[in-house]
């Protein structure tokens, strides 16, 4: 299977995650609260470890108060 | 929690996925063996009815050309 960059998307939505949640001066901790979402699973999505899902996409940019796809823009533009 | 449309994102993608594979003149079946995915989770996917992971809309997006962020957008514009 041809795979250009694998994973890459993990660390563009972990980049977005983390850069928007500050941007809103929530910590990991706060935020995690906010959206109903274990704290540690949040940790393992913003350092890229962290298969997410569908659901749990939607879930955090309901949060962060953005469309689901804008979460997984490749930061540096593409 | 509040949620404006709790799953709406899966059905996005289904559309999304189903549009741009028909658009290829792919089968479901011939497009889940290219991308090496299994036939009824793909087509599970594409009925709403999975919570598809990350790693899984990256393998998609790359077998249908596009990029992962495309099949969460909006078909309706949004």
């Amino acid at each position: 299977m041809k795979r250009v960059h694998p994973g890459h998307l993990r660390s563009v939505i972990a980049t977005n995650i983390r850069t928007l949640r500050n941007a809103r001066g929530l910590s990991q901790q706060a935020f995690a609260l906010e959206i109903e979402m274990d704290r540690t699973y949040l940790g393992g999505v913003e350092r890229g470890e962290r298969n997410v899902s569908l659901d749990n996409i939607e879930r955090i940019a309901e949060g962060l108060g953005v469309e689901p796809w804008m979460l997984l823009r490749n930061p540096g533009g593409s």
